[in-house]
């Protein structure tokens, strides 16, 4: 397995090395890892990425070569060395099942351990979740899309990919927010995200003419047989020639012509032309499939226009997030555990107002209707406090905090699992297809459908207990006194 | 070594064997890589990645595992996967030198190779050119505009890199663009690109108070203190206790305090205040360091606001090029060698005119005043053209074909290098500070200030030589015939 370890913010090391020379190495804190903003002004989050965290927790450590490099940096204690050299994960981490919907300013990874262990997870612990959860949730959106069409989605954006794991793990994090397959061979080896593909057009420019090329590929593939037809002309050459190796070549072996794909000019016109070319030959079994710049706001225009195309290969509008690249998630000091055991609450006040954090070991509950089954709210409560769902649970809405609020004839789900207890493992990971099922699951029978559209949705309610909501107002209020 | 043979698209694995099947393994091609689009509309692109394409046509093979798991999808035939087993790159590629400032529609990398094996690196040389490029010319364009004022560009972005090889060949290419040094430890470890770092908030808020945390932070690092000092009240606490600490803890060690550091907050307002602040307590070598959502844009912002900035940490905007994250490079095939040993060039139509390529083996070449030594214009020419600048050279602009134009008083140099000959490296790879040397060389000497511009930049002329000219008429109104 790949080192990552020195993946790392440099600050991560002066601050280590900063705790160890002033005697803090056995002080216990912890991190908040959540994120502010939904990409594209979407409802919610798809989460991602907790397996290769895992992975990455698990392997850590530090070789003589990054001793050695570390050293020639000249900033460094010899113990601080030392202690590194024999560095392995112990704490505690906690945090949302992958695939779990998710929302602002609630915790999706919560880390407890000695601060300098802390620390340093810092860069690999964001890096590994943003990027996945960004890809799972941009994939999501888009096969909600084409989904109500009932079209199915598949991932070919490795070449547009910022650079290898983004094509990689990307494939992976699409296939949890729901595309079929991928183009990306090693994310199937590696991850088994079916991988799929036919011909470029080099495949149609190599031979002497469009027909022989078809031809050459149809009797290689005939019970695979999907044709790209716009090398150099739609209509006029591509429909043609693979309607004749339809004919010519296919139907006489017995086999069907599984699709065409068009990767240029106007899909909306283009499909419906060829819909009609390919059912009038007899041909209503082919597949249209189409690949140029989709996304969920094209597939939109798309349906509205009467589009025929049965897939969507979507390539750099997915495995980039185009249209909102950045996954904001944060990781944030929230408590320092004294002398006496005690988790002492710390806050970061800002400027800006939606950077103040929330303070404390925190919590994360889901309180479902009982009726109807969907999620109704988040509760972030202190890491004590427990809810009996058979009584009102009264709650602080933040942004109306004078309101006397309570939930009633609810079910109330801790939402955070306990993957690593004292450096141990003790979170079986999910298997990739399980994780896929489970966001399916979660989207028909629990998020609402105004959470799920694209323009306005609904703002899922994050809500506070009584007890959090005090601490933090202490906190601010004393901050304000100074 | 990582081996990404397998990081390729699966339609690269359909056609292969499509070709070998059909008996055209030994079959010759010429692929261009090559763009279509500057990012931004901005006037170029720096081209970087390179290194990485070397190492990765070294080392490319499939292993046992690869061959078995491809053996797994029923669709290859057994002679080819034999051959694969036995894969190694033969052919030969031409590439322009990393950090070559490089225009729309003229090769980058040109690989001519048995057809297999030129269609089997389309995805990693994609993948790794595209990437680097990309942020590369971000990075350019960010140093650029912070250049300006001389402030230092340093690269931040690592936790919201999409994925591990983007963070750290993110910041590599970053550093090829202009930046002075990363937070990213592994890119310094494997590159030598100078990491930096101090302190983030976590230290800040883990001491009982913000004065203990900078005191001991001063006590640590007394040669290199930068404080960040907006956790709390950027002007009412921060400053006051970086003040604090230069006096009391530094002073009397005869040391200086280094810098301060904001991350939120309006940063042209507190920048100027901070800056009388620090000069009225004697701190005027003490430098003012940013870094909230810093880009170029926001750059020039606070330049015309007056801002008091030393240095720029720049994270998401740039390792992401957010404002443009797709690099659109393509792979083309353009020519197919017959048997009589002749290139026979290949065209790709398409409804979409930008789409359509320059068809055959081809030579880049640029022309640069011999008074100014600025670059006048690319030429592209077919591959076994040469020209003599000591008399007019003749050529067509693509847009204006009607003219009859011709360079004089100019110097011509061929652009692109011999990479791989025969499948052998007889290149050898630039050290990367003279990769980013080079680049300052080219826009500060050969680079027009038309062409940095970040408004309408002028569009540097792309013409093609008579021969290839009257080759891509001839083949498009053969098309048009038919």
């Amino acid at each position: 397995m790949r080192n990552l370890t020195m993946l790392m913010d440099y600050y991560e090391l002066t601050m280590a090395n900063g705790y160890f020379v002033k005697g803090f190495r056995d002080k216990i804190v912890t991190f908040d890892m959540f994120y502010r903003k939904n990409p594209d002004n979407g409802g919610f989050v798809v989460s991602a990425g907790l397996e290769q965290l895992i992975d990455y927790i698990e392997n850590m450590h530090f070789s003589e070569e990054d001793i050695a490099y570390l050293r020639g940096k000249g900033e460094f204690a010899e113990e601080f060395l030392l202690y590194l050299a024999n560095f392995r994960f112990t704490g505690t981490i906690e945090a949302l099942p992958e695939g779990t919907i998710c929302y602002p300013n609630t915790p999706i990874v919560t880390v407890t351990a000695p601060v300098i262990e802390a620390q340093l997870v810092e860069t690999m612990l964001l890096l590994t979740i943003n990027f996945a959860s960004l890809i799972a949730t941009k994939a999501s959106r888009i096969c909600r899309a084409a989904g109500d069409m009932d079209a199915i989605v598949m991932e070919f954006g490795a070449r547009r990919a910022h650079s290898y794991d983004a094509a990689v793990l990307g494939a992976r994090a699409a296939y949890i927010g729901g595309v079929a397959a991928t183009a990306t061979v090693l994310c199937d080896e590696q991850y088994g995200v079916p991988a799929i593909g036919t011909m470029a057009h080099s495949w149609v420019q190599f031979f002497d003419t469009e027909y022989d090329a078809f031809r050459a590929y149809a009797e290689v593939y005939p019970d695979n047989c999907t044709l790209l037809i716009d090398t150099y002309d739609i209509l006029k050459s591509g429909a043609v020639n693979a309607i004749r190796v339809a004919k010519e070549v296919l139907q006489p072996m017995g086999k069907r012509l599984k699709g065409v794909r068009i990767d240029s000019g106007d899909l909306a016109y283009f499909s419906k032309k060829l819909r009609k070319m390919l059912d009038a030959e007899g041909l209503q079994d082919c597949k249209i499939v189409v690949s140029n710049s989709v996304d969920e706001y094209l597939i939109r225009s798309l349906q509205k226009q009467g589009a025929c195309i049965d897939s969507y290969g979507v390539g750099e509008r997915m495995i980039t997030s185009k249209s909102d690249p950045v996954f904001g998630g944060v990781y944030k000091l929230v408590a320092v555990k004294d002398a006496d055991g005690a988790f002492v609450p710390k806050i970061k006040i800002s400027e800006n107002i939606e950077k103040i954090t929330n303070p404390g070991r925190k919590k994360l509950w889901r309180v479902y209707s009982r009726e109807t089954g969907y999620g109704l709210a988040d509760l972030i409560s202190l890491y004590d406090e427990e809810f009996d769902a058979s009584k009102p649970i009264p709650y602080v809405d933040p942004s109306k905090p004078w309101k006397k609020l309570q939930f009633e004839n609810v079910e109330i789900k801790q939402m955070q699992r306990l993957i690593f207890k004292d450096g141990k493992l003790v979170y079986e990971k999910p298997d990739l297809k399980d994780i896929r099922a489970y966001v399916q699951h979660q989207l028909n029978h629990q998020v609402w459908e105004e959470e799920q559209r694209f323009e306005n949705p609904h703002t899922h309610y994050v809500d506070l207990s009584e007890k959090l909501y005090q601490t933090k107002k202490e906190m601010l209020e004393q901050f304000d006194s100074k």
